[in-house]
């Protein structure tokens, strides 16, 4: 069954609001094994005729969003009425519903919100508890070349409960009882996309009717297997077996949920000791909730003097080999765990940039220090020459992934 | 000019990623007086054929996002080449490029990534200094038909610094000197959109040929003004008069950077006492390339005893008020004052959410201070429930502005 997705609003085109419709329509229809084949934004006005006209025989479903408010640019309902050969009739509940909210909120219903009571002949009305106008299914019909056609509001309050509770079980109905493929998450760090896919590849062909969708950002990345159960579970067993220290989870798990979960099965707790990522480590770990449990406290030490008075970094240290060094970041995670008292703290230390790089040490120059209590610590150096915001996101999930590492039993070289 | 928008990205219909291309378009291409009609997404693969044959007799210039990896459906560059009969050539700097950027992060190569350096005859190649792929430009094709076409890879920080440095430029120079209006930008903090709205354009009104864009995120509004010269002037002395101490600039300047400046001119520096953003207030005062000047260290203090140990809080206060709580947010901010020496410290605990509110302090409940030597320590309670990322941003944004309105001797209630 092929979906497609129109959005109408200037608004979103205009960029003033972020276009969260598709996305969430696109999550919600995988659960039916369902994929949005194409998602279109219009302008309010005239050109949603056109993009129906194009999508009308190519698709069996399609969601329309927007376009069925009170102004003269919303015009949905009247185009999607005059394509099909529908009839408009005045539905007297609804108008009855219209006045009493606005009246309920103080304002006189306006003559342009008639206009919201109409339904075409044969619709069904989908009511909007959260707003004025409610949404309207209208069947396939094999005379007119329309697919079905699903009416929504824009505002995404009306939207979402709408989608839930009225339109996704008339979706189920219309997919039947068709066996719904499975899908498994991999979240895999420190491997490319190109060097997961080429390794990957030539493993899995054997493996039938098995789908790959890489999702890549930021060190990680997503691999998705789609398939029968028995294909997916062939492929997970190579993928273990390939890749089996980088799998930060089997799903799709932050890695900050990660490390929370493995630090709470210990009852442990990690600080942070942090010079060029500014505090994102711990805006990191702390996104998760409950995070509280597992970490307590975290620096973020700029200046050499912050490293040396906070966290004991001795001078001779940073004059000998500078703040950017192996001796340095492990003063500092040693440091860190001497004052938090935390099980395990991590330290980093580099050149974000765009300036402050030099022959020696350019920018993206970072070290990274783990240590933890009655372990060595572990301290080395990467490069990372990307932007300053790129720079501490990425220092930050290596970071992590660290820990993740040493929370393992992985070797962390 | 007719502008159409064309993403790829199965993650994107998939819902894994929202799609937030097309808005950061339109606001870019409104300062030039484009407005975007069209905006298309579809899975990654063969699609991208069909929808650029509906689109290439209908508008002036595509901009094409993603599907320039290194993957085997990753496949703009060939369906454009073979569009437009162009031949594909090897580019060896970009493949050298590419190569260098792998063995420099200590990845190996892989041969898919050789297909990341083809070039279609006669396009411009877009560097990318953020990722492996590089983006192009490939002129508007009478012969073969096809309108001015920018191939942008996907990923957010490698699209924005291509689209601000390269095709902004080139999209200027397609509409011509003569046609592009004349903008302005307040960014204007604490005033919702609506409100802005209802209060400027009955005063705005009179002014000929002005033109309003908004903007909101996170408690700022960007209010653009597109005009002719004195249009902007005139408006723009109504602006200032209407909102004088909420103006955080006039100009896209984000708040850190303002903040730094303030910092810089004073010769001044800040520190940070969090609890509930987590080391995120800190994070965005270091995004500003030049932040060591300003800011030497930052306190992460989540647990109660760390905001004693580390700061000095008395533990009197904690029990008496509570760690969310005016008291508790003053003795932070002058701990971290003294601790760290700087000359202004702010300080925040709240309760982030989901879980953890009481009837007396719900989920959303923050309490902010800022303290500076030689002035009364500010403390208030603010109240932002919503998730937990926003919430933490929200609240960063708002004690940046205190600071702000700090450093201009203006009022901070």
């Amino acid at each position: 069954m092929r979906v497609e997705v129109v959005n109408t609003g200037t608004e979103l085109l205009l960029g003033k609001v972020v276009n969260t419709h598709a996305g969430y329509f696109g999550q919600e229809l995988f659960k039916l094994g369902l994929r949005i084949q194409r998602q279109t934004t219009i302008p309010d006005g005239d050109e949603i005729r056109e993009v129906l006209e194009e999508c009308f025989p190519r698709t069996d479903v399609i969601l329309i969003t927007g376009g069925l408010g009170p102004t003269s640019d919303d015009i949905t309902r009247e185009v999607v009425a005059e394509m099909l050969g529908l009839d408009l009739i005045l539905d007297e509940s609804i108008l009855d519903t219209i006045n009493h909210m606005f009246r309920s909120r103080g304002y006189t219903p306006s003559k342009s919100n008639d206009r919201q009571a109409m339904v075409p002949a044969g619709a069904t009305v989908l009511e909007n508890p959260n707003g004025t106008a409610p949404g309207l299914y209208v069947p396939a019909n094999a005379e007119a070349g329309s697919p079905h056609l699903f009416l929504i509001p824009g505002p995404p309050r009306e939207l979402k409960p709408m989608f839930e509770n009225l339109i996704f079980p008339k979706m189920a109905a219309l997919v039947g009882d068709d066996a719904i493929p499975e899908t498994r998450n991999f979240r895999i760090y420190g491997v490319g996309e190109s060097t997961l896919a080429s390794t990957l590849e030539p493993l899995l062909e054997p493996i039938a009717d098995l789908e790959l969708g890489y999702c890549a950002r930021l060190g990680e990345v997503d691999l998705r297997l789609i398939g029968p159960p028995e294909a997916i579970e062939a492929a997970s067993v190579v993928v273990r077996s390939k890749y089996r220290e980088d799998i930060i989870a089997e799903a799709e798990d932050p890695i900050e949920e990660v490390i929370q979960r493995l630090l709470d099965e210990k009852g442990e707790t990690v600080s942070t000791a942090e010079s060029c990522t500014g505090g994102f480590i711990a805006h990191s770990i702390t996104n998760a909730s409950g995070s509280s449990r597992v970490f307590h406290q975290g620096f973020v030490t700029y200046a050499n003097e912050a490293k040396r008075d906070l966290l004991g970094v001795p001078e001779e240290v940073l004059t000998q080999f500078g703040a950017v060094s192996n001796e340095t970041v492990i003063a500092m995670a040693e440091g860190c765990l001497r004052v938090s008292g935390a099980d395990h703290a991590i330290a980093v230390s580099g050149i974000a940039g765009p300036t402050g790089g030099s022959d020696e040490k350019p920018v993206g120059t970072v070290h990274v220090a783990v240590a933890s209590k009655g372990e060595d610590t572990f301290a080395k150096r990467y490069f990372n020459p990307v932007d300053r915001l790129s720079f501490k996101m990425r220092v930050t999930r290596l970071a992590l992934d660290l820990l993740r590492r040493r929370l393992l039993g992985f070797p962390l070289d």
